[in-house]
C-alpha cells in the first residue's frame, strides 16, 4: 500500500467514523432558537406580521425544532440598525426594507426599490428568474449577510400633502418626510427631505414643520391619521413601484444550517412574498374607501413633476454607476429587463385590467 | 371512582401507551413516496415545471423523506382526468387548472378562472386573505379532495386567429378551440367552441377545420407555432385574467400527513405560486418580441366584442347561481371583493404602471 492510498483509506475510514459518532437525525434537524429583529413596529401589522408568518412557517415545518423569535423595531436594536446587528452577529436575522441602508451603499436601495424601477411582479421575475437574487447575494456577502425576498408592499402611495400641488415648481423648497434614497433623487428638484421617525410625523405635519410625508399605502397610512392634517393624498409613489422586503441572515449562521433547514427557510420566505402582498391587496381596497369617507382628497401627481423626477432619477443612477460597480451591476441587470417587461405588460395584463377598470368606473362591477 | 372518570383515565392511559409504542420521530417524519399527476405535458415547462419545483421544495425540506414523483399528463391518466384519479385515490395528488372539471360542477371554474374575474394579485388576495381557500375547500371536500393554489399564469392571451376580427359579429359561427367554461359563455355570441388536444390544434388550424385557438401566452404559444397559420394574436384573454393552478390532494391522504408535512406542503405550494408566475413574467417579454419578429400581428379584441362577452358572462353567472349554491357562494364572495379591488387598482398600481408604460412607448426605458 503506497502512502497516498493509505491516507485515502484512512480519510475514508475517518469520515465513516465521524458519521457514526454523530447520529444523522441530530445533524439534519437540530434544535435552534434564533432571533429576528424587524425594522418595523408592531403597528405595521402587514410588514411586522410578515416576519411573524415567516417564523410560524419555519417552526411548523420543523415540528418547532427551529424557532425564530421575532422582535419589533427597537426591542433589540432600532429599526434602522437591523442589518448592522445581522452583519455583526448580534442577531441571526433581520426583516427589513434594504433601502434603509442606502447610506452605506446605494446598492441596498437597488435591492429593495428605486424610483421608476420594476413593478411588483417584475421585481419577483427579476429576483427569482432573472438572476437578481444571486447577483444581490454577491453584494450582501460583502456585509456578511445572505438575503431572501420575504414580502412586498405592491406599488405605494406618494403620500400626504398639506396643500394641493399644481406643478413641479411646487415641490421646490417643499419639506417632505421621505425615505432616504428617494429623497436624494428629489433634491434635484429642490425638495428638502426630512428624516423623521414614524411616531413624530403627525405632530410635525400638524404644526407645519413639514409640508408633506409619505408612508406606505391606504391601510398603513390610515392608522397614523395623516388625512386629518394633510388631506391631499397623491399617487403614484413612483419611488416604490414594488418594494421588496427581505429577510437578511448572518452569513455564517446561514451557512451553518443543515440543507433541509435552508430549504425550509427559502420556501417560507418565498411563500411570505405572496402572502404579505396578498394581505396588502386585500386590505388596501377597503382602506382607500374608508379614507375617502373621512375627507381624503385623492390626487395624481402633476405630469411635469413625474417627468422631471424621472429625469432626476436617471441622472442619479448615472452618477452612482460611474463610481459604484455593485450598484451598476444590479441596476444594469434590472434595466435590461425593464423595457421588454413594460412592453409586454401593455398587452395581456394591462389589456385585461384596463377593461375591468373601465367597467368599474361605469358602475358595472358592483 | 365513578364510571365516567374511570373511562376517562383509561382513555388517557391508552393514549399515553400508544404514544410510547410509536417513537415520536417515526410519527413526525415518516418516509413517504407519493405520486402527482400533472394535467400538463412536459413541453409546457412553466406549468409542468411548477409541479417539479413543488416536489423539489418538499423533498429538500424533509431530507428526501417525503418524495412526490411528478408524472406528466398521460403517463398515469390523461390530463383531463387528473382530479378523478385524486378523488378515487389512484394517485395522491394532481397539479391542474381546475376549470378543466367545470363539466362536473362549474364551481371548479370559479376556483381557477372565470371570464372577467379577478386579476392575478386579486386572486391571491382573495384566496389567502379573503377566505377563498377555505370556501373552496368546503367545495373540494365533496369530491374527496383538499386543494392549495400552486402556480399562476398571469393574464393570458386571447389566442390566434386566421383572420382579423373587426367586430362582435365576426365571432358568430367562429369555430374556436377554447377551454370549456369560457366556451360556454361565448356560445351566447354564436361562437362554436371546439375541444381539441394540444398536439392536434396546429393541423386543425392549418387546414381551416378551426378558425382560431387560444392556448396560454407568448412563451407557451410560440413553441406550438400557431403564428405560422393564424397570425392575428388577440388580447386580452379575458376568460383568464389570473388563472390559478392548484395542487389537489386526496382528502384522506392529506389528513394522514403529520402536521409538519402539511406545513411544508402548504408553504411549498404558496412559494410556487410566486415562482411559477415569476417565471412566466420573466420569459413572456422575450417571447412576445420573438413572435413579433416572426410575423405575429398583435391585435386588441374589438370593443363591442368585449362588451358583449362581459354581458354574456354576467348572464351565465346568474343562470348558474340560480341552481348551484356552491358556485353562487364562491362567485358572490369574489364579486364582493372585485369592485373595490378594481377601484383601488386604478390608484397606485395603475398610476405607476401607466407612467412607466408611457415612458416605454416613448423609448425612454431602453
Amino acid at each position: 500500500m503506497d502512502r497516498r492510498s493509505f491516507l485515502k483509506q484512512a480519510g475514508l475510514a475517518g469520515a465513516a467514523t465521524a458519521a457514526l459518532a454523530t447520529p444523522a437525525i441530530a445533524q439534519s434537524a437540530p434544535e435552534l432558537r434564533w432571533r429576528l429583529t424587524s425594522s418595523f413596529p408592531k403597528s405595521l401589522d402587514t410588514l411586522y406580521g410578515a416576519a411573524d408568518t415567516f417564523s410560524k412557517y419555519v417552526a411548523a415545518a420543523t415540528d418547532n425544532k427551529f424557532q425564530i423569535q421575532v422582535f419589533a423595531a427597537g426591542e433589540i436594536v432600532p429599526g434602522l440598525q437591523a442589518n448592522d446587528s445581522v452583519s455583526n452577529g448580534t442577531v441571526e436575522m433581520s426583516h427589513t426594507a434594504n433601502y434603509y441602508f442606502w447610506g452605506k451603499d446605494p446598492t441596498f436601495a437597488a435591492a429593495c426599490s428605486i424610483p421608476f424601477g420594476l413593478n411588483t411582479r417584475m421585481q419577483a421575475a427579476w429576483n427569482y428568474h432573472g438572476g437578481g437574487n444571486d447577483l444581490l447575494n454577491e453584494f450582501f456577502a460583502k456585509f456578511n449577510m445572505y438575503g431572501l425576498p420575504c414580502g412586498n408592499t405592491g406599488a405605494q402611495m406618494g403620500g400626504w400633502f398639506r396643500k394641493e400641488m399644481k406643478s413641479a415648481a411646487d415641490f421646490s423648497g417643499l419639506k417632505m418626510r421621505i425615505s432616504g434614497f428617494a429623497g436624494k433623487v428629489l433634491t434635484k428638484l429642490g425638495l428638502v427631505p426630512q428624516q423623521i421617525a414614524g411616531g413624530d410625523i403627525y405632530p410635525a405635519l400638524e404644526k407645519g414643520t413639514i409640508d408633506a410625508t409619505e408612508w406606505v399605502g391606504p391601510y398603513d397610512d390610515e392608522k397614523l391619521g395623516f388625512y386629518k392634517v394633510a388631506p391631499y393624498y397623491y399617487y403614484p409613489g413612483f419611488w416604490e413601484g414594488g418594494t421588496v422586503i427581505h429577510v437578511m441572515i448572518n452569513k455564517e449562521k446561514w451557512e451553518s444550517l443543515p440543507a433541509s433547514y435552508k430549504s425550509i427557510v427559502a420556501a417560507a420566505a418565498q411563500a411570505v412574498t405572496t402572502d404579505c402582498l396578498a394581505k396588502y391587496d386585500h386590505v388596501n381596497p377597503q382602506a382607500i374607501r374608508s379614507l375617502a369617507s373621512k375627507g381624503m382628497q385623492l390626487r395624481a401627481f402633476p405630469a411635469d413633476f413625474l417627468a422631471a423626477s424621472f429625469d432626476a432619477a436617471k441622472a442619479t443612477y448615472a452618477e452612482i454607476s460611474a463610481t459604484n460597480a455593485d450598484f451598476k451591476k444590479a441596476y444594469d441587470s434590472m434595466m435590461a429587463f425593464r423595457n421588454d417587461a413594460y412592453l409586454w405588460w401593455q398587452v395581456a395584463e394591462f389589456g385585461f385590467d384596463n377593461f375591468m377598470m373601465t367597467q368599474q368606473r361605469a358602475g358595472k362591477l358592483s
